[in-house]
Protein backbone atom coordinates (compact mmCIF):
# COMPACT_ATOMS: atom_id res chain seq x y z
CA UNK A 1 0.00 0.00 0.00
CA UNK A 2 3.10 2.27 -0.61
CA UNK A 3 1.09 4.02 -3.25
CA UNK A 4 -1.49 4.92 -1.55
CA UNK A 5 -0.80 8.57 -1.60
CA UNK A 6 -0.73 8.67 -5.10
CA UNK A 7 -4.39 7.82 -4.77
CA UNK A 8 -5.16 10.24 -2.20
CA UNK A 9 -5.15 13.51 -4.08
CA UNK A 10 -6.10 16.16 -1.10
CA UNK A 11 -9.16 14.93 -0.42
CA UNK A 12 -9.78 12.83 -2.22
CA UNK A 13 -9.05 9.26 -2.29
CA UNK A 14 -10.24 6.27 -5.00
CA UNK A 15 -12.99 3.88 -4.34
CA UNK A 16 -10.42 0.95 -5.04
CA UNK A 17 -8.04 2.31 -2.43
CA UNK A 18 -10.48 2.08 0.34
CA UNK A 19 -11.38 -1.72 -0.98
CA UNK A 20 -8.84 -3.93 0.93
CA UNK A 21 -7.69 -1.43 3.10
CA UNK A 22 -6.79 -2.55 6.80
CA UNK A 23 -8.48 -1.43 9.80
CA UNK A 24 -7.26 -1.07 13.10
CA UNK A 25 -8.51 0.30 16.27
CA UNK A 26 -7.16 2.73 18.86
CA UNK A 27 -5.22 -0.04 20.54
CA UNK A 28 -3.53 -0.87 17.31
CA UNK A 29 -5.19 -4.58 17.11
CA UNK A 30 -6.38 -5.28 13.67
CA UNK A 31 -9.92 -5.68 13.22
CA UNK A 32 -10.35 -6.94 9.45
CA UNK A 33 -10.36 -4.90 6.20
CA UNK A 34 -12.63 -2.92 4.06
CA UNK A 35 -14.31 -5.03 1.59
CA UNK A 36 -16.15 -2.50 -0.18
CA UNK A 37 -18.61 0.14 1.18
CA UNK A 38 -22.28 1.42 0.29
CA UNK A 39 -23.44 4.61 -2.13
CA UNK A 40 -26.80 6.23 -2.13
CA UNK A 41 -27.05 6.39 -6.13
CA UNK A 42 -28.55 9.40 -6.78
CA UNK A 43 -26.52 11.85 -3.96
CA UNK A 44 -23.21 9.92 -4.43
CA UNK A 45 -23.41 10.10 -0.60
CA UNK A 46 -21.09 6.67 1.05
CA UNK A 47 -23.58 5.88 3.97
CA UNK A 48 -21.84 2.38 5.42
CA UNK A 49 -18.11 1.14 4.93
CA UNK A 50 -18.12 -2.72 5.19
CA UNK A 51 -15.91 -4.49 7.22
CA UNK A 52 -14.92 -7.91 6.53
CA UNK A 53 -13.00 -10.41 9.06
CA UNK A 54 -12.62 -13.93 10.30
CA UNK A 55 -13.48 -17.01 7.99
CA UNK A 56 -10.59 -19.18 5.78
CA UNK A 57 -9.89 -17.24 2.75
CA UNK A 58 -11.97 -14.30 2.66
CA UNK A 59 -14.71 -17.55 2.19
CA UNK A 60 -17.38 -17.90 5.36
CA UNK A 61 -16.62 -14.40 6.84
CA UNK A 62 -18.83 -12.12 8.58
CA UNK A 63 -19.68 -7.97 7.17
CA UNK A 64 -20.05 -5.83 9.78
CA UNK A 65 -21.54 -2.13 8.08
CA UNK A 66 -19.95 0.52 9.36
CA UNK A 67 -21.03 4.80 9.25
CA UNK A 68 -18.33 5.74 7.25
CA UNK A 69 -17.59 8.68 9.73
CA UNK A 70 -16.32 6.55 11.87
CA UNK A 71 -13.12 6.12 9.86
CA UNK A 72 -10.41 7.76 10.02
CA UNK A 73 -7.08 7.17 7.48
CA UNK A 74 -4.17 6.99 9.20
CA UNK A 75 -0.84 6.90 7.00
CA UNK A 76 1.50 5.73 9.45
CA UNK A 77 -0.68 2.65 9.96
CA UNK A 78 -1.62 2.51 6.42
CA UNK A 79 -5.21 1.56 7.27
CA UNK A 80 -8.07 3.15 8.61
CA UNK A 81 -8.37 4.05 12.69
CA UNK A 82 -11.74 3.10 14.47
CA UNK A 83 -12.23 4.32 18.03
CA UNK A 84 -13.61 0.67 19.25
CA UNK A 85 -13.18 -2.15 21.62
CA UNK A 86 -12.76 -5.27 19.47
CA UNK A 87 -15.39 -6.73 22.00
CA UNK A 88 -17.90 -4.11 21.09
CA UNK A 89 -17.66 -5.78 17.49
CA UNK A 90 -19.43 -9.08 19.16
CA UNK A 91 -22.68 -7.86 19.04
CA UNK A 92 -22.36 -5.82 15.91
CA UNK A 93 -24.86 -5.59 13.40
CA UNK A 94 -23.67 -8.04 10.81
CA UNK A 95 -24.42 -10.44 8.01
CA UNK A 96 -22.76 -13.38 5.84
CA UNK A 97 -20.82 -12.74 2.81
CA UNK A 98 -23.63 -14.56 0.56
CA UNK A 99 -27.04 -13.02 2.46
CA UNK A 100 -26.58 -9.06 2.60
CA UNK A 101 -29.64 -7.99 3.87
CA UNK A 102 -31.80 -4.93 2.56
CA UNK A 103 -30.22 -1.63 3.09
CA UNK A 104 -33.22 -0.02 4.35
CA UNK A 105 -34.15 3.09 7.18
CA UNK A 106 -34.40 0.70 10.22
CA UNK A 107 -30.85 -1.55 8.96
CA UNK A 108 -29.23 1.71 8.80
CA UNK A 109 -30.31 3.51 11.67
CA UNK A 110 -29.79 0.64 13.90
CA UNK A 111 -26.33 0.14 12.40
CA UNK A 112 -25.20 4.00 13.10
CA UNK A 113 -27.22 3.72 16.70
CA UNK A 114 -24.95 0.75 17.48
CA UNK A 115 -21.76 2.67 17.12
CA UNK A 116 -23.23 6.00 18.60
CA UNK A 117 -23.28 8.25 15.20
CA UNK A 118 -26.64 10.35 14.79
CA UNK A 119 -28.47 8.57 11.34
CA UNK A 120 -28.63 12.00 9.62
CA UNK A 121 -31.04 10.86 6.82
CA UNK B 1 -23.61 -8.38 -14.18
CA UNK B 2 -27.11 -10.68 -13.12
CA UNK B 3 -26.34 -10.06 -10.10
CA UNK B 4 -26.22 -6.24 -9.96
CA UNK B 5 -29.81 -5.54 -8.05
CA UNK B 6 -28.26 -8.07 -5.24
CA UNK B 7 -25.88 -5.38 -4.82
CA UNK B 8 -28.39 -3.12 -5.46
CA UNK B 9 -30.15 -2.56 -2.66
CA UNK B 10 -33.18 0.35 -2.23
CA UNK B 11 -31.10 3.27 -3.25
CA UNK B 12 -27.70 2.21 -2.48
CA UNK B 13 -25.49 0.65 -4.70
CA UNK B 14 -21.45 -1.23 -3.67
CA UNK B 15 -18.93 0.25 -4.50
CA UNK B 16 -17.36 -2.98 -6.06
CA UNK B 17 -20.43 -3.06 -8.39
CA UNK B 18 -19.64 0.23 -9.73
CA UNK B 19 -16.43 -0.49 -10.68
CA UNK B 20 -15.86 -2.26 -13.95
CA UNK B 21 -19.80 -0.97 -15.25
CA UNK B 22 -19.96 -0.45 -18.63
CA UNK B 23 -21.33 3.16 -19.87
CA UNK B 24 -23.27 3.93 -23.07
CA UNK B 25 -25.14 7.43 -23.69
CA UNK B 26 -28.26 7.61 -25.21
CA UNK B 27 -27.91 6.83 -28.78
CA UNK B 28 -26.78 3.11 -27.57
CA UNK B 29 -23.19 3.73 -27.98
CA UNK B 30 -20.63 2.04 -25.82
CA UNK B 31 -18.95 4.54 -24.13
CA UNK B 32 -16.16 2.38 -22.04
CA UNK B 33 -16.42 1.34 -18.61
CA UNK B 34 -16.12 3.29 -14.86
CA UNK B 35 -12.84 2.38 -13.60
CA UNK B 36 -13.33 3.70 -10.35
CA UNK B 37 -14.61 6.77 -8.11
CA UNK B 38 -13.53 9.60 -6.25
CA UNK B 39 -14.42 9.79 -2.89
CA UNK B 40 -14.53 12.92 -0.46
CA UNK B 41 -12.77 11.78 2.56
CA UNK B 42 -14.39 13.66 5.24
CA UNK B 43 -17.47 13.76 4.08
CA UNK B 44 -18.15 10.33 1.73
CA UNK B 45 -19.22 12.58 -0.41
CA UNK B 46 -18.77 11.02 -4.24
CA UNK B 47 -17.22 13.77 -6.48
CA UNK B 48 -16.38 11.67 -9.93
CA UNK B 49 -16.57 8.42 -11.64
CA UNK B 50 -13.77 7.57 -13.86
CA UNK B 51 -14.46 6.54 -17.28
CA UNK B 52 -11.71 4.74 -19.11
CA UNK B 53 -11.72 3.11 -22.80
CA UNK B 54 -9.61 2.90 -25.31
CA UNK B 55 -5.57 1.38 -24.59
CA UNK B 56 -4.73 -2.12 -25.31
CA UNK B 57 -6.30 -4.77 -22.62
CA UNK B 58 -6.75 -2.13 -20.41
CA UNK B 59 -2.84 -0.43 -21.35
CA UNK B 60 -2.33 2.84 -21.76
CA UNK B 61 -6.15 3.91 -21.77
CA UNK B 62 -7.02 7.73 -20.80
CA UNK B 63 -8.99 7.92 -18.05
CA UNK B 64 -11.85 10.68 -17.74
CA UNK B 65 -13.31 12.45 -14.94
CA UNK B 66 -17.09 12.72 -14.68
CA UNK B 67 -19.66 14.22 -12.47
CA UNK B 68 -21.05 11.42 -10.46
CA UNK B 69 -24.07 13.33 -11.29
CA UNK B 70 -24.35 12.72 -14.96
CA UNK B 71 -24.64 8.82 -14.65
CA UNK B 72 -28.08 7.03 -14.59
CA UNK B 73 -27.98 3.51 -14.32
CA UNK B 74 -30.35 1.30 -16.59
CA UNK B 75 -31.14 -2.14 -15.91
CA UNK B 76 -31.81 -2.86 -19.38
CA UNK B 77 -28.57 -1.78 -20.44
CA UNK B 78 -26.78 -3.12 -17.34
CA UNK B 79 -24.85 -0.22 -17.68
CA UNK B 80 -24.57 4.13 -17.03
CA UNK B 81 -25.93 5.92 -19.43
CA UNK B 82 -24.77 9.24 -20.12
CA UNK B 83 -26.22 12.32 -22.05
CA UNK B 84 -23.37 12.70 -24.55
CA UNK B 85 -22.65 12.49 -28.25
CA UNK B 86 -19.19 10.58 -28.23
CA UNK B 87 -17.31 12.86 -29.76
CA UNK B 88 -17.59 15.14 -26.74
CA UNK B 89 -15.44 13.45 -25.35
CA UNK B 90 -12.59 14.20 -27.87
CA UNK B 91 -11.99 17.07 -25.75
CA UNK B 92 -13.32 16.38 -22.57
CA UNK B 93 -10.43 16.49 -19.57
CA UNK B 94 -8.77 13.45 -19.66
CA UNK B 95 -4.93 11.67 -18.15
CA UNK B 96 -3.18 8.82 -18.69
CA UNK B 97 -3.88 6.02 -15.97
CA UNK B 98 -0.16 6.32 -15.05
CA UNK B 99 -0.51 10.15 -14.42
CA UNK B 100 -3.36 10.55 -12.43
CA UNK B 101 -3.48 14.30 -11.90
CA UNK B 102 -4.12 16.82 -8.40
CA UNK B 103 -8.07 16.88 -8.43
CA UNK B 104 -7.84 20.43 -6.76
CA UNK B 105 -10.77 23.07 -7.25
CA UNK B 106 -9.37 24.22 -10.11
CA UNK B 107 -9.65 20.57 -11.76
CA UNK B 108 -12.86 19.71 -10.48
CA UNK B 109 -14.44 23.22 -11.62
CA UNK B 110 -12.80 22.27 -15.13
CA UNK B 111 -14.44 18.95 -15.32
CA UNK B 112 -17.44 20.51 -14.29
CA UNK B 113 -17.99 22.69 -16.23
CA UNK B 114 -17.40 20.98 -19.21
CA UNK B 115 -20.14 19.17 -18.79
CA UNK B 116 -22.59 21.68 -18.04
CA UNK B 117 -22.84 20.66 -14.51
CA UNK B 118 -22.14 23.38 -11.44
CA UNK B 119 -19.88 22.40 -9.32
CA UNK B 120 -20.82 22.31 -5.55
CA UNK B 121 -18.24 22.43 -3.48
Amino acid sequence: MTDFMTDSRHDLIASDRVEGTAVYNRQGEHLGKIDNFMVEKRSGQVRYATLSFGGFLGIGNDHYPLPWSILTYDTDKGGYVIDLDKQVLDNAPRYAADARPDYDEAFGRNVYQYYGVVYPW
